[in-house]
C-alpha cells in the first residue's frame, strides 16, 4: 500500500475540476485532470488486487445506452459501477422508444430520478454520436435545474463517433504501466496506423483518442494510412496544436513499415475512411439497405488493394530493437485466426496477447475513476477513508 | 428536515393494513391507505434530495415481468428496488417459456424463492392483465403456505387493462404538492378526457385510474370522449358511486370544450374504446394479423373523425383562469413534434413539459413506498431509525 | 437455529478441497464435498428462513452466460449471486460477438476483471458443452497466472451436454430431506425412466447426472427406457463403477413398469437419444435447417412408438406401497395440460406438484453453497459470524 500513499499524495498536489461534471472528450480535459484521472485509476485497481472494497454508494443507479454491439465497455462499465455500488440498468431501446427530437430530453429525465451515472455508445453515425451524448447532459442538466432531479446525473462517453476516452485512457494507463511513468513518455514514438480488416465500417474514435491523447504527453505520434483512409480533419488539426504544444511530434506518413521504423509502440487498427463514414450516416438514417450494401461492396473492394497493411514479424523487426510495444483495443482481426487475413499475423498477435487483456484490464478502474471523480466534492479523502478501513471484500 | 417529521406524525395516525398485501387496484385500499402511502412516498423522496439512503434490504431479488414496452415505468421500478437494497431480475418471456395456465402457478413459485416484490405491466388484453396478476399472487400465496417458499412476495400492478395505480398515485401526489394538501383537492376540478392520437390502442388503465382516484378525494371529476369511445361500463359506475360517496362530483360530457370550462386541473389523453379493446383480445390470442390490421385501419378512420380532440391554447382559456394545471402521464403526441397532429399542441405542451417531468419524477418513490408498506411490518419505525442515521448516499 | 449448530459442526469435521476450484462435473467432487455442499446449502436455507442475510462479498460481479432457454435456473442463479452480494451480468451473445476458439480465451479474461463468478449453461451440442466450460477455466487461470485477472473467478456448471450439477444436487438434498439424512437414501430404490414428451431434443443431462449421484450414495438405482435411446456409454460405465463402490446396485431395464416396481423414488423425464444428440451437432453447426427438420420428424415419429411410457396412477401403483415419491426437474410435459399426451399424467403431477416446487426451491442455495465453498477459504468461520450476527434481511 505504499504506492498508494505516494499515488494520493501526487493526487493532491493537482488542481482539478471534475465534480459534477461529464466526460465527453478527453481533449475537454485538462492536462492535471488526466493525469489525477490516471492516478485514482491506479489507487482502485491497486485496492482491488488488495481485495479492498471501494463501495462509495449505498444505493443509486447506472444507466447505460448502448446504440452499439459491445462486450468489453459494456463488462468494464457493468463491473465499475457495481464495485462503487450502484446498480446497473440497461436502456434497450428495442424495449423502450427512445427516439432523437423531443424524446431524448423527455427520456434523459425519465431514466435519471435516481441515477448517478449515464454511460452512451453511439458510434455509428459521423457527426452525431457525440452530440447525442451532449443532448443528454444539457436534458438533464435542465432537469436538476429546474426541480425535476434532486441530483443531475453524469454523461460518460462510452464511445462515440469522434473519441473513445475510456479505451484511450486504459491505453495510455497502460503506457505508464508499461514505461514506468507519464514523463518517460516523452519522445517514445508511437505509431498510429491504419490496418487491414475483412470487414468494414469501424469507427475512427480509438485512432482519434489516441492520436489526441498521446501528442499531449509529448509523444512523438506518426500516423499512418492508405491514400484515402483519412480522419476528421478537424481532430488531425487538434492533434498537430496539441503536439506543438507539450513538445512532442505529430507527422502523418503513407506507409505501416515508415511508421513503425524505430517506433516504441505500434497500434495498428481498421477503420472506415472519414468520407465513407460520411456517405453511410445518411443511408443508415434511411435505413436504406441496398444502399449500404453497395457501399459496403465499393469499400471492401477498396479495402483489398491495402491487404499489405498488416503487422506482421517483418515490420516488428523495423521498430526499435525489433521489439515495440504492441497494442490494440480488441478484438482484433488477426490473421489465420479469426479471419483468413487481417489486422495482425497470428505470431505477433501471440507474442503480445496477454499484453493486449492487460491493457484492457484498465478499463473498469478508468471508468470508475472518471465516476468517483464526477461525483464525489472529495475524491482525495474519500480515498484515504476507504483504504484506511479493515474491510475486506 | 421538519416536515418529515409532520408527515411521520401524520402517518402515524393512520389505520392501515398493507403488510404481507398486494397492490393491484387502488380502489381496493382505503382512504386512510392511500394517504399513508403519499405519506411514504413524500418521505422517501424527501431524503432522496437530503442524500440519506433508505436501504431497507440487506440483500433479496425484486422481479420485474414487463408484457408490454416500457420506459418511465421500468425506470421507475429499477430505482425503488435498487434504493431499497434489492437486486432486479426482469422475466423475459422469450427467453423463458411462461405461458399461460398450469406454467403461471408454476412460474410463480420457480422465480420466488428469494423474490420480496413481484411488479407485473400486462395491459394488452382486456379482462386479462388484472387476472394474470391475481394467478401470480394466489399462486405465490400458496407456494408461501405449502412450504414452496420462505416468503410471500408481494405483487404489484405496473399497469393493467383496468388501472395504473403507480402512476395515477403518482398523479395524486402531483395534485397534492400543486394544491398544498389532499383537502384543497375537496371542490376542484378536474377534467379527464379522450384526446386524437395517430396511433390507436392505448390502454384505458390512465383514465380509469384517474376517475376512480380523483372522485375519492372530493374532486369534480368530469370525462369526456367522443361518442363510442366509452371506458368499461362497471369502472364508470365506480366512480359514480366513489363521488357520491366523497361528497365530490362526477359527470359525463361529450366535448373537450366543455369538461375543460373552469376546470382546475385538465388531463387530455388518447385511448381506444372499450369496444374495440374487446375486439382486440381475441385477435390478439390468435395471432390475426390481417384482423388486428383490418380494426386498427377501422379505427384509425374512426379517429379520424375526431382530430378536433387537441388540447390547445384556445381551449386552455376555457379553464379557471387560463391557467388549468395540464397533465400527462407520457410520453405524449404532440402536434408538430412526435406526429403531425396529436393530443396537445405543442405550445402548450411546451409551457407544462417540466410539470409533467415532475409529475413523473414521483413514481419511483410511489412505488418504493407501495414495497415498504406491504414488506414492512411497522414502516413509520423504519422511516424514524433511517431519518436519525448518520449516513449519506 | 440449534440443527444449524448440528450442522456446522458435522460440517467442520469433513474433509473438503474446493477452494478456488470450479464446479463442472459432480463426479469430480468427492462424498464429502457432496455432503458439505449439502450441509452449507442446507444452512443458507434455513438462515434465510431466519431472514438472516448471508451477504459475503461487498462487491463484485457473477456473469452468467446462457446457450439455452431457462427460468428456473436463471433466477436461481440470479437469487444465490444476489444473496451473497454480487452483481449480475448476463453475458448475451446476441449484444456481443462471443464464438468459438480464439474468442473464447479472449472473452472470458475480458469479462472477468472483477468477476468472482461464471455461470455457464451449454447444452445444445454433445461432446461440447462441458468442453466450452473448461475452456473458459483454463482462460482464467491462465489470465490469472499471468498477471491479467487480479482473482481467478470460479466456473459453475449451469447445465452441460453430460451434467447437470446444481439440478441434481437440488434433487439430492430433497431426497435427503425426504428420507431423513444421506445414510437412509442406502437400499432405497430410484427408477430414472424415460417419458414419452411431443418435443424432442432434451438434454441428457439430468438423467445422467442423476445415475451418477445417486449410485454413489448407495442407492438402487434404475434406469429404463426404450431401445434405441440410451445415454453417453462411458457415463453408464461410471455410474456402474460408482455403484459397486457405494455397494449400491445400478440396473438397466426395458419397461417404466419394471422400473417403477417397488420403487421408492421414481424420475420419469423426456430425453433425446445419445445417437440423436451425436447426428444433431454438425446440424447445428452448419444451421442446416432443413437437415434439423427432417431429423426432429424421424425422431418424433420414433417418439410416437413409445406414448405407453408415461407416469400414470396405475403404474405408480407399482411402487412401494404405491406412493413413490415423484420428482422432476421441471418444467413436466403434463398431458392434457401441457401438452395432449406427455411424460406425466394431470392425476399423478397434481399429486405430488408441490412437493417438485420443493425440490426446485433447493437450488438457489446449492448455487449459492457452491460459490460459497469455491471463493472462500473458511466457510464454516463465516457461517458461524454470519449466524452470530444480529442482522435482519
Amino acid at each position: 500500500m505504499n504506492t498508494l500513499k505516494t499515488q494520493l499524495a501526487e493526487l493532491q498536489e493537482l488542481t482539478t475540476d471534475t465534480y459534477g461534471k461529464d466526460f465527453l472528450l478527453t481533449w475537454e480535459k485538462t492536462d492535471a485532470e488526466i493525469r489525477a484521472l490516471l492516478l485514482v485509476a491506479e489507487c482502485l485497481s491497486e485496492m482491488h488486487q488488495a481485495r479492498k472494497p471501494f463501495r462509495v454508494f449505498e444505493t443509486g443507479l447506472a444507466v447505460s445506452i448502448f446504440r452499439d454491439k459491445s462486450t468489453r465497455t459494456r463488462f468494464s462499465f457493468a463491473s465499475a459501477v457495481n464495485a462503487l455500488g450502484l446498480g446497473l440498468s440497461e436502456l434497450d431501446e428495442e424495449k423502450s422508444q427512445l427516439a432523437h427530437g423531443e424524446t431524448v430530453r423527455e427520456t434523459a429525465n425519465m431514466i435519471s430520478f435516481l441515477t448517478e451515472v449515464i454511460g452512451i455508445r453511439d458510434d455509428m453515425y459521423l457527426g452525431e454520436g457525440n452530440n447525442y451524448m451532449r443532448e443528454v447532459a444539457h436534458a438533464v442538466q435542465e432537469g436538476f435545474k429546474k426541480g425535476v432531479l434532486h441530483q443531475r446525473p453524469c454523461v460518460i462517453n462510452l464511445q462515440c463517433d469522434v473519441d473513445h476516452p475510456t479505451q484511450v485512457l486504459a491505453d495510455l494507463l497502460h503506457l505508464k504501466r508499461h514505461f514506468g511513468s507519464l514523463e518517460k513518455l516523452k519522445g517514445k514514438k508511437i505509431a498510429m496506423t491504419w490496418a487491414y480488416s475483412p470487414s468494414y465500417g469501424k469507427p475512427l474514435s480509438v485512432p482519434q483518442g489516441v492520436i489526441e491523447l498521446m501528442t499531449r504527453f509529448g509523444m512523438e505520434v506518426t500516423l499512418a494510412f492508405p491514400e484515402g483512409y483519412g480522419l476528421i480533419p478537424d481532430v488531425v488539426k487538434l492533434a498537430q496544436a496539441l503536439s506543438r504544444k507539450s513538445g512532442g511530434k505529430f507527422e502523418i506518413v503513407a506507409s505501416m513499415e515508415e511508421a513503425f521504423s524505430q517506433a516504441d509502440v505500434v497500434y495498428p487498427k481498421s477503420w472506415a475512411p472519414y468520407q465513407v463514414m460520411e456517405r453511410r450516416t445518411p443511408l443508415l438514417h434511411q435505413g436504406d439497405k441496398d444502399g449500404l450494401k453497395l457501399l459496403e461492396k465499393e469499400c471492401l473492394a477498396n479495402n483489398a488493394r491495402f491487404k499489405g497493411w498488416e503487422c506482421d514479424e517483418r515490420k516488428m523487426k523495423l521498430t526499435k530493437g525489433g521489439k515495440a510495444l504492441y497494442m490494440h483495443c480488441l478484438p482484433a482481426d488477426i490473421s489465420g485466426v479469426s479471419c483468413a487475413q487481417g489486422e495482425v499475423s497470428k505470431a505477433v498477435f501471440e507474442q503480445y496477447r496477454l499484453a493486449t487483456y492487460r491493457e484492457a484490464s484498465f478499463k473498469p478502474f478508468v471508468i470508475a475513476a472518471m465516476i468517483l471523480m464526477a461525483r464525489l466534492k472529495d475524491p482525495v479523502a474519500v480515498l484515504r477513508k476507504l483504504m484506511a478501513a479493515e474491510v475486506s471484500r
